[in-house]
């Protein structure tokens, strides 16, 4: 079927309409209308080719909100008209060892991400800049009752990225959890953080951001800069989430860390990190990656926020907007995520 | 009481005769009679002034072995002329979370090092270069039978330095663990990993290194600078303890690392390690600083070597040599340890 969206036509090219065909649904894909995208950094990276990977045309999109518009004869458990989600995973081999763990996204065939990647039938995956998709239900997500569908869409991205973590490390009472950075990960984890019962910090540079982190939940602000006031935290963080995906010094942050404390590190700066060992060393501290989570852990995280009323803090717009978004995400200027309401597709006139 | 000892009266300085005043034991301490020292390579980076906080006479050496040869009216559990050793630590506040939890190396008020340090009474604590050691009998531990005296000196650093992240990360049965340098502290690694029954493997830039360690007991060896058996490799290690402690290029090995995987570092470069966070990232692995380990687990790994015949390879000196000694483990030309036979002390007429 016909599909109308939004794509880049090489690297350094402006999006623009471009219409493509989506496969029909196989017995177990369901067909989504796409309703909602957030616009996620990542899409900015790929889109723009900064991993040498790329292929064009490109749809950008991997945080989708939608209805389910038709079904394949073998799924169950969904309904037509239903709000569902659709996130990074797409499609992974569902027979190796992470796969059968719930970590789809560490398939040892490699997963299908939803854009900018290839099912496993070889053919290019398109994002969510469209008007729908086709997914196997299996990676299909229910967007539980009370969540708010536009401001939901970020999490399929940038709060399964920063949940995983908080939950691997037992964010919750009795810890003290620091937040690196607020932005679109950073304020759905402080967020997250605070809805879990840890006592949450954020770690910015920014006075401004300290004031905005208290609205969002944190129970305290250190600004970075000050060294006397990252002193008096020294050793104290049973956890970071660092979300600065920039070029920083990482050994400003790991001293704030007690004993055996973790810093999860979810941005990835493609410029090494130098990193002071003997600051690991000394009180067996660690740091760790994190990439998004399984699809079950999605579904979890999607529950976890209906229950505690956390979405995206969004600014929603028309997708004829969508380049004027993407240059102010690379000023840093959204508070904190760009929803793109695809009504503004569907009723287009996009070629 | 005079104690006849080696001691650098300088950071340049040789190691010289140099007598001193041990104190009397109170109630508590036991009085040691030291017969065998182990020769770490931190006590040439103290000894030297590397880390900038040493003061001089300075007696190095914190891998002691010895006989009880008095003790205090409130000891018990000891006997004398019982064969007995000393660690690095040998007084902390016993107050705090980590010295209740067993990780007297993470005192709060910061541990008492056997040697460079200060007691807790502000005295300062000269090392095992000597002929005896008065300690608390709280940090006294019991060398098991089946234990040689001689080649357990060096369990008491550099064993208890890699046994702990070994225990920690479950080496054992099915996991397959990785020994990054082949030195004093890897070559004891290959023999616990290996009788903990985990898949050992070597990883050394030298393939006579990787012939050593297939008779210490390594299953394999993959030399570093063969860049197809490093791919070969690649996502496979459930667990690699890197002992390597000059600057080293740790992108090459991570890699190596499964998902979720963990590099735990005991060695501790002083020059920052550039490191390419998505390599973390991308498979949720983890770097992890791990600092020799408390006394309960330091008892423990005694009984673990003494079960399995564990042991370093040593060479055995004279005091006299030990200058010679240091400037051959500044050229790391040793297999695998030097240890001091301290009758050659106890013989001498050292001022």
């Amino acid at each position: 079927m016909i599909t109308k969206g939004y794509a880049l036509k090489q690297a350094d090219g402006p999006l623009e309409p471009y219409s493509f065909e989506r496969h029909d649904p196989g017995p177990d894909d369901v067909l989504v209308e796409l309703l909602y995208c957030g616009i996620c950094h990542t899409d900015l990276v790929v889109g723009h080719n900064e991993m040498g990977q790329s292929n064009y045309p490109l749809v950008p999109g991997h945080e989708m909100v939608g209805r389910v518009a038709a079904m394949g004869d073998r799924v169950q458990g969904f309904s037509e008209g239903e709000w569902v989600a659709i996130g990074c995973i797409v499609d992974s081999c569902r027979a190796c060892s992470p796969c059968g763990e719930g970590d789809e996204q560490h398939c040892v065939e490699g997963f299908a991400m939803s854009f900018a990647s290839k099912d496993r039938q070889g053919r290019p995956t398109f994002g969510g800049y469209s008007t729908h998709y086709t997914i196997d239900h299996r990676y299909l997500l229910k967007l539980p009752e009370g969540l708010d569908p536009a401001s939901a869409a970020p999490l399929l991205c940038a709060g399964i990225t920063v949940y995983t973590p908080l939950k691997r490390h037992g964010a919750g009472k009795d810890k003290k959890v620091g937040i690196l950075g607020l932005g679109g990960l950073g304020h759905i984890a402080v967020k997250m953080a605070s809805a879990m019962g840890a006592h949450t910090v954020m770690l910015t540079s920014s006075p401004d951001k300290a004031e905005d982190a208290a609205k969002l939940g944190a129970d305290e602000a250190v600004i970075t800069s000050d060294s006397d006031a990252l002193a008096a935290h020294a050793g104290s963080f049973d956890f970071i989430i660092n979300t600065v995906s920039g070029v920083h010094d990482i050994n400003t942050y790991i001293p704030l860390l007690k004993t055996k404390g973790c810093m999860a590190l979810v941005g990835a700066p493609t410029q090494p990190l130098p990193v002071m060992m003997p600051l690991l060393l000394m009180a067996d501290r660690s740091l760790s990656g994190s990439l998004i989570g399984g699809v079950a852990d999605t579904q979890e995280m999607l529950e976890f926020c209906a229950e505690h009323k956390i979405g995206a803090d969004i600014e929603m717009i028309s997708i004829e907007d969508v380049n004027e978004a993407w240059e102010r995400i690379e000023r840093n200027d959204v508070k904190y995520r760009f929803v793109i309401d695809l009504a503004s597709l569907h009723g287009s006139e996009a070629a």
